[in-house]
């Protein structure tokens, strides 16, 4: 059920500066290129610049920079990212969960569910949870002994939250996560592997975010823990014991392996590896696909991916990069000789 | 339940050409080194031709150039894979599916399920969704709101349909797939991360088969867009406002972020990674655990993972990695030194 | 429930030389940093060393080095790992499985489910599938038609297993694992794609530990082979005709493509990559991220990431990769020059 504001109402909730009629109405968001009238729509990365002159958006947020070439009336933010995220959800709400419990749910009796919490169809809640006031659980979500989902927190479908996992307030957990399998801990006896017990549980934060497929482990004896505020994308593997400090964003199919800690207001590139008992300091970033194979003790930005090229020639330096060690002795070689 | 065939009828529907007895019958398929009587086999990749000669099959698929090494009776052809992929479907075909829907099902009476569709124990069909003709959603699958199931599509276990998504007529999802989930969408406030509204949607075209675990979100705005024919392993993760070209075929666990564009015809290595907002064109092949950086313009093939080696050589050459632009520099001063 | 045991009793049970009193009592595990009296704490990490002196645990197991540095009772044994979990399995016994089928179990009549297995809520059993004695299926799990649990296995929560996957003894898979899905197998038709039918299965051994939202995948006509003692860690895709060997453990994130033949006792870690059609020895380790791309014939240990850097060194780094072939080629243009 989208909702309709004026330009002078919009610039007023995200603190924008208008220019143009602020008498202007719009009820939806678009895109710069696909806007129709009565949408607004944001310029924020510059790689869609180009759609900015011939948008039929009744409006546009971005930045002050860019309002003179835009054609029609303008929100300007220094954060138009920011902004539009904040006008689309006013636009967009999302619908009012559901109260109560599905005919075809199934509540162990010794479970606690508030009486504003919904539990869908196929939902299975052990005995001892937790469902706090405005949770909702989706179909075929398990919630097993002792988990409890915080105020306001939605399991999507098909979610896990294994025993004693505590998920905080105004959480969002996306289809097939699971929270709390074991951690993988093994000693090896002779050539077996003895498991170990993960005893632990994971601990997540406030507004915390975990994408589809998502799995995060629990400790093994102390917990795992998710800071308020973190971002997790789709399909990232957490290992037991790891810390994650607030507000960090992390993208998708990221593994990080056990007792890493991470520090606040980092962002994890795509696909990176963290090894595990190493140490990230606050505001770290780190590129895409890169191992970070050691602690980090200074903000920055990390890197460690090989370059792509032509397979033919990414070959031939593939090659030389087996090589490098002697190359690098051989020019030490050629050095000392000139000199002489 | 099984078929028999004759290897002249076989010949005839693969267009091949028969060598021996044509009346020679087969009732399954099986490999050259473990085949027995009654079955066909057939060579394809050159590692498996030492099994060829002692092949106990009743006839086997190969190509033109192998047949004389040959010991049975065989079919000939360009592409003996092709071939044996036709003959496997139809010597095993798939049982047919059941229809109906299971009295443990939990269908919403506000969604549309065709007579002849099927709908497992344990599958949830949310308000407003869409089962096709023909079409199949597995035990334990989630289809949400408005989200729809095409003709002979099949959901096979423990699936999730996000609201609205569309997949399109005979496709294969396998279990554990997560369609239409969130994309990651979040913009910064300070320290905080607020979330972008994902308003769009997931559109899968016909003939799609996408892996078990795979997980592909929904758009930001417009809808993120899976081409005709493209085939999908296991554990891939397509951000929001992806598109995939049609035909195009992807190996497990590689990760896609969000707006690439990736032409018709690609072919993607395992555990690959492309960036965010990048064009891949047409029959572009990137090879496994590449890192996908920057626009590929032409088609061809594309490397970029570092090669193995015994570590301890692997660490020699790594430092030096780390001082390769050093050494670079080095070279050059020894060049322009020789050349004074 | 938490057991109590003397430290004469466990030095007995793990074969450890006992330090101080044998009548100390304990009933829990602990880290050496917050345990408290009452419970035993071990040392394996040298990293954790720091703590071991102001440690307020009843008992600590560690190496005999370890011992003088010890302020408490201590149990010495050569690998404390090994002990400690030993030591942990009996203080922290996991819960007897329950027996039975719950109401909301769906179970095909021609299912054969052992009196003493456990289905949960909301598994479903599908027909001719086997769950045997002491297994237990965990909520919302798929047993699809003809699969094998084997004794006193347990499918923790959404797992899917299709059809004809056989699972030995005394298994644990997590929640979300996918044995089963079809292989990879497609055959190219033009610019189309034709399956390839995935007619085998998976067999996994006895004491195989499964890790959350794994996958592996069935064979295209022989099996998947999983041995015995393998364990495997969350989010691993391993694809059809796959043998892994006995013992063998993988860590998190590790993609084995197509026909990979891994020897036993091996080890890999996270997010590796191994290439199809490859085989690699027994005992041999593969570090983090590393791909795999031609066969191991010799134990040891193998390698091949890129290094971390700080960002702005690792372009600089980066483009000299991509001229590494004709830098290499320069050198050795330098060296003959010298050399005359």
């Amino acid at each position: 059920m989208p909702a309709e504001y004026s330009l002078a109402e919009l610039a007023e909730i995200c603190g924008a500066q208008l220019r143009g009629d602020a008498r202007v109405r719009v009820h939806a968001v678009a895109t710069l290129e696909h806007a129709g009238p009565g949408s607004i729509a944001f310029l924020s990365n510059p790689h869609y610049k180009r759609f900015l002159g011939s948008t039929r958006a009744s409006a546009v947020i971005l930045a002050p920079g860019d309002a003179d070439a835009c054609p029609v009336p303008a929100l300007t933010v220094q954060n138009p990212y920011l902004a539009y995220a904040r006008v689309a959800a006013l636009l967009m709400p999302v619908a009012p969960a559901r109260s109560g419990q599905d005919a075809d749910a199934r509540v162990h009796p010794g479970a606690k569910i508030a009486g504003d919490a919904w539990v869908a169809p196929g939902a299975v809640i052990e005995e001892a949870a937790v469902i706090e006031s405005g949770a909702a659980v989706g179909p075929n979500c398990v919630v097993m002994r002792a988990a409890c989902v915080g105020e306001h927190t939605r399991l999507v479908a098909n979610v896990t939250l294994a025993e004693r996992v505590r998920i905080g307030k105004r959480g969002l957990i996306h289809a097939g996560a699971v929270i709390g399998a074991d951690g993988f801990g093994i000693a090896r006896d002779g050539e077996r592997w003895v498991k170990v017990p993960q005893l632990g549980s994971v601990i997540v934060g406030d507004d915390v975010e975990i994408g589809a497929n998502t799995t995060i482990d629990r400790g093994a004896l102390e917990d795992t823990v998710i800071g308020n505020g973190v971002k997790l994308d789709n399909q990232i593997q957490i290992g037991h014991n790891v810390h994650i400090g607030e507000h960090t964003a992390i993208a998708g199919c990221v593994a990080i392996a056990g007792s890493a800690h991470i520090g606040k207001r980092c962002m994890i590139g795509g696909a990176a590896g963290i090894v595990g008992h190493i140490e990230i300091a606050d505001d770290v970033t780190i590129t895409a696909m890169t191992l970070v194979s050691r602690s980090i003790n200074e903000p920055g930005v990390y890197s460690g991916s090989a370059p792509m090229d032509r397979a033919a020639q990414w070959r031939k330096n593939s090659v030389r990069i087996r090589q490098l060690d002697e190359l690098a002795r051989r020019l030490e070689h050629l050095e000392r000789k000139m000199k002489d």
